[in-house]
């Protein structure tokens, strides 16, 4: 079996390389033919939108998926009309808007921070005295990695607020003064059965998240986030894997953005749990049974952003699982990651420590 | 940094496999374009001993390693002499001759099965008398698999046994009524730096290997087959995997053969080890730290001959480790394997069982 993606990106690569070992082979459109998934696969060279590759992409796989989220719904409709195409490009299209996504929340009965739509300054300085400041304008769409949003503090922050943004449709979120960032990650069979990964605890940096751990064992917190997620894979009678970002607030989950793909925060499952996020999505997308999302241990994950550390000195930390992307550093860049899977927390946030060294 | 693999099998590919999130790449020389490494990296087309292909190969990789043994000495010499190559080729060399392999061990002080020579059918009958039957006779080069031997029960088996070998250089080894098999995979850095992972027991049907189920404990014997498999590792300044495969019979392990590489007993460590074999072979000739060979648990290997099972049968069973290679069908083939890792040996012989039953 073929399996087409979108976008040859680090997430693409690894979906590769878990697929190998069940016998498939990829094909990833992408503009980049030494992107990192180009690096272990075939490349139809093209954007995430271009028809042409597009339509070659198409014929010449059995299904198709994706690793960015930002290809265009019109675009994965064209290729759903052509070849199966998971997840649904409805879900595709609903986290592409911020503003679509926390009302869709909103009518799953999933908690979020408060929010309302901005198409004005002077809709942004109305939406600020409903929702209080500090609150955070972000663009309602093409944001990711902090990237497309800013902080209002005060009043004069609102001064030009919007136009600074590019004067796009925008959503004017309140600020959330949480104890944790955590994250869900469920999947989907075909057959409509699903699967949670246990919670994972993120912490970001300047809007780019550092490092995981997981599981974050508390069950009351997993099954309100379980029933969340659920609700959402339902909803689109959805295939493959979703990611779901939380902030924990009062002892509550207020849904944060969804990701209709493998995430980040799921890192960790690629060692620290029995079947990782990356197979189970393409076991998702085949009709395949899904596999264990038990944890193998207590893991930790820590990104390299902007810059690799020495390969031999990460190795150095025992047990140290390395993941190198293959591409070229860049500052705010992320371009690998590195995970240690421990047998108690207090081993595994001491391995942590050692992980965050290397930074 | 770029790895040249002579080979594009199954070893080829896991290598590949297990080096990509290292941020490697591999280029393997192979007569067939669709190989199972040449399926997920680059390939130079030719035969094993191709001067015009090994020269490519060497002149497009920082390192040179292999994963088939029949690659004559003299080519890994003549790659050797332009590009680190590991394990040494004399290493290569000592294994492909099993008469020199038997003597290799004996002047280490590690116990094997009687044997002698055959160079003829009256040196077949002489060494007959002298070891006693049964006995196996076996090619001294290019066996495999249980290919290219002949056991010999009573004195007529020895009629023609010569030459319905191939009338080629042979050996006779006394049959050792055998308790076990057990294989012992260690691994030694640029540096010298030695580590083993756990003995593993393994079953051979019809002389190709069935199954491994590893950890075996039984510290006695650990420590045994590590001083042999250590004493090998250092007589060749060794870089890289090596496998010696042992008969346990009256309480002693007996060397039966080497192998310079990564081994099918081995595969368990891919789900069953903190590191894998895999990716501890490509650190040590990248001179990388070693990673730790604890085992996360217990494991059971059971190799697809011939067939290989629906993968969506075999994903049914919990925690199932599916590897496809990507080989076309042929009966006596090794087409794939699955791995099961489990808390208790109970449970481990439990799910060998299930894997047993897709076979």
């Amino acid at each position: 079996m073929k399996i087409g993606i979108i976008g040859a990106g680090q997430l693409g690569r690894m979906l590769a390389l878990a697929g190998y070992p069940l016998g498939l082979r990829f094909v990833f459109v992408d503009a980049d033919e030494d992107a990192p998934g180009a690096q272990v696969g075939r490349i139809i060279h093209g954007r995430f939108d271009d028809p042409a590759a597009l339509a070659a992409l198409a014929a010449s796989v059995d299904v198709v998926t994706f690793d960015v989220e930002n290809v265009p719904q019109a675009a994965a409709a064209a290729v759903a009309a052509k070849v199966p195409f998971y997840p649904p490009p409805e879900a595709l299209g609903a986290g592409q808007d911020r503003c679509d996504e926390k009302r869709l929340f909103r009518s799953l009965g999933i908690p979020t921070a408060p929010f309302e739509p901005v198409d004005s300054q002077q809709a942004l300085v109305a939406a600020a005295e409903r929702i209080g400041l500090p609150a955070i304008l972000k663009t309602r769409r093409l944001g990711y990695d902090g990237r497309g949003q800013k902080r209002l503090e005060t009043p004069a922050d609102l001064d030009g607020a919007f136009a600074a943004l590019g004067g796009v449709p925008a959503i004017l979120e309140g600020f959330v003064r949480f104890e944790r960032e955590l994250s869900l990650i469920g999947v989907r069979g075909l057959d409509g059965r699903t699967a949670f990964w246990p919670l994972a605890e993120n912490v970001h940096v300047d809007g780019i998240l550092r490092q995981s751990r997981a599981p974050w064992e508390d069950a009351r917190l997993q099954s309100q986030a379980e029933r969340h997620v659920g609700a959402l894979l339902d909803r689109f009678d959805y295939v493959g894997v979703l990611t779901v970002e939380f902030f924990l607030a009062d002892g509550t989950l207020l849904a944060n953005e969804m990701a209709p793909r493998v995430h980040n925060s799921g890192h960790w499952t690629i060692e620290g749990a029995v079947t990782s996020q990356f197979e189970n999505h393409v076991r998702a997308i085949l009709g395949l049974p899904l596999g264990s999302t038990a944890p193998t241990g207590h893991a930790a994950m820590v990104n390299f952003i902007g810059r690799l550390p020495a390969l031999a000195e990460a190795l150095e930390i025992d047990g140290a699982h390395f993941h190198d992307y293959g591409k070229t550093a860049r500052p705010h860049r992320k371009l690998g990651h590195c995970t240690v899977v421990r047998a108690t927390q207090a081993e595994r946030d001491a391995a942590l420590e050692s992980l965050l060294a290397l930074t």
